[in-house]
């Protein structure tokens, strides 16, 4: 049995620690400083983490931050990061203090940053001050997987992604289950990469669901609209995945196709879409329903915003290939109303 | 402006009406021996497809089977085919009859045949007395379409196939609205294969949206499990593609993701994969709420079966490659319990 390490108690942190936990190994669950309160219900007897519905297994020990010593982290066969991404430069501070011999770290973590060099995913970004952390111990974690489902046991399937393949083999290992199927692959920047375009995607997806109602029947929406875009945002998730230096096929499984479905119509970016697709605007949206959200694709579209306009500019990319991708920075980036003109599609 | 005729008026074969009709040509809806009362319908003034929402263009001229002569057929520069997969014997039929030049053909019929020597899709199995109808005037039309919302022109985009790319191109730029987007490609056995097996794996799609409800929600469903075998019957439908001699890239385009995603969730494929999801019988749902109705992914099942049975014999295909496709065809041919193993996802 190994001594896995999860770094932030928020939904998914917590949820991993579950197939972890039944798989027999020994799991520190680790508080960031925003995570106090959630560490203190845990920490009652059979107390339950306040988004969650049932205990935690009796092998997860959690910890708050204050807690945290040296000892923990030299005892972990693997760490798995498990913050959002305003938590991110929390943990990268924490890694380098903390960590002194490389080790495998599982990242959930999504999101794009914008440098002056162009897009890169967060494992990417890593500050070059973590030589303790070489990028090819970055194992991204991709594939439709809502927390809470997967806390409460039930199935779905996700893919581990690691430059050294066998390193994501090693923490599949560790971590599947019967309701937790694991899939390995090394294409480290794809999974990664599509795992912060589902968030941009799915607002625009979204979008469709509320965008054209049935013209008949009251309060019944369209579908193909939906679908067309759920095509369409398929397609451009491959092609920006190989202008990342990704494959373009990671973005027709599990970690594009599969976690774009689950995220559509479902969660704070797909609420976002919905009242573009009402006809609202982002600042309006994010002022009311999502006020003190974090909506991870308002963060994407923005790090792509620059990256589009300059491959459109060099020729890199063409703008009729993102039409949806182009819809959706418009919306965020000029707080202007979402008009994604299906003419783009098609013959033109 | 041109003059197109679409065979059948059911759903589709009329949706169809209103794009060509929008698009100014002279469109003529020939009802089947079944559409007697449709065709009756849409005669009288003001008068209304019984299963759709509004009147047809004032160009769209429904015509009753008797009323049918060679006239009509000569006149067409293009000839659609609307009819479901149960009229499609008869459509072989009338083309016998009726078609003496050789004429594009558009063609929405999906389905595929077990023959002898291996399946194959509606349009390659034309029987080989059509000399008038070479295969390579047959156009394949995939993608999202549900009928009743083309109909009311809310958007959407399809593809047209064809062997000969320049014919799917001469019928798309006859039908491409606004609303209605076109692409083309030359993969007609791709994309006749995903629109026969988007209705197979929606049934088990569905299933997921019934088989794993919430566990402490009652009422609601988890999401993980769809979005899983989402991916897993994109994947799938690309294996069986191949096989079949297209494209697998097709699958993961309009033809296979697209039209998968609004199958998924609605129509009577969907119905029967939420009853096997449910832990019914195909023969329980069939005599109940599907009574009498045709749901194509059961004969797409039936089809499959032995093909897939001996695929797996003589190593051609793994079973560990379809655990999805076996677990449709064994709840349809063995009147089963619907039981996909997620535990045949993942790492083995």
């Amino acid at each position: 049995m190994a001594n896995i390490l999860i770094l932030g108690a928020g939904v998914m942190g917590t949820a991993l620690s579950v197939p972890a936990a039944d798989n027999g190994h020994s799991v520190r669950l680790i508080g960031t400083p925003l995570d106090q309160q959630i560490i203190a219900a845990l920490k009652r007897p059979g107390g339950v983490h306040p988004k969650l519905d049932d205990p935690l297994p009796a092998n997860v020990e959690p910890i708050d931050i204050e807690e945290l010593d040296a000892r923990h982290v030299e005892e972990a066969d693997a760490v798995i990061i498990g913050v959002s991404s305003p938590g991110i430069e929390w943990v990268f501070a924490q890694l380098d203090a903390l960590i002194d011999d490389p080790r495998p770290l599982g990242f959930v973590t999504k999101g794009l940053v914008a440098g002056p060099a162009g897009v890169s995913t967060y494992a990417e970004a890593v500050p070059e001050s973590l030589a303790a952390v070489p990028r090819d111990l970055f194992i991204g974690i991709g594939g439709p997987c809502i927390a809470r489902e997967l806390a409460n046991r039930r199935p779905t399937a996700s893919i581990y992604a690691c430059r050294d393949r066998g390193r994501a083999e090693e923490l599949s290992h560790l971590m599947q289950t019967g309701y937790y199927r694991l899939e390995t692959t090394d294409d480290a920047t794809g999974v990664e990469a599509c795992a912060a375009l589902k968030n941009f995607y799915a607002i625009g997806v979204s979008a469709m669901q509320t965008g054209y109602p049935d013209l008949v029947r009251p309060g019944a929406q369209t579908r193909n609209p939906t679908a067309a875009a759920f095509s369409q945002a398929t397609r451009e998730m491959a092609l920006i995945c190989g202008q990342f230096g990704g494959q373009p096929a990671t973005a027709f499984d599990l970690a594009g196709v599969g976690d774009l479905h689950v995220t559509v119509g479902g969660g704070r970016n797909s609420r976002l879409g919905h009242g573009l697709g009402a006809g609202r605007r982002v600042s309006e949206i994010m002022g009311v329903e999502l006020a003190g959200e974090t909506v991870e694709g308002i963060d994407t579209a923005r790090a792509l915003s620059g990256w589009i306009s300059r491959g459109i500019e060099t020729g890199r990319l063409k703008a009729a290939e993102l039409p949806l991708a182009l819809a959706i920075v418009n919306a965020i980036v000029d707080d202007a109303p979402f008009d994604f003109d299906f003419g783009l599609m098609g013959r033109s």
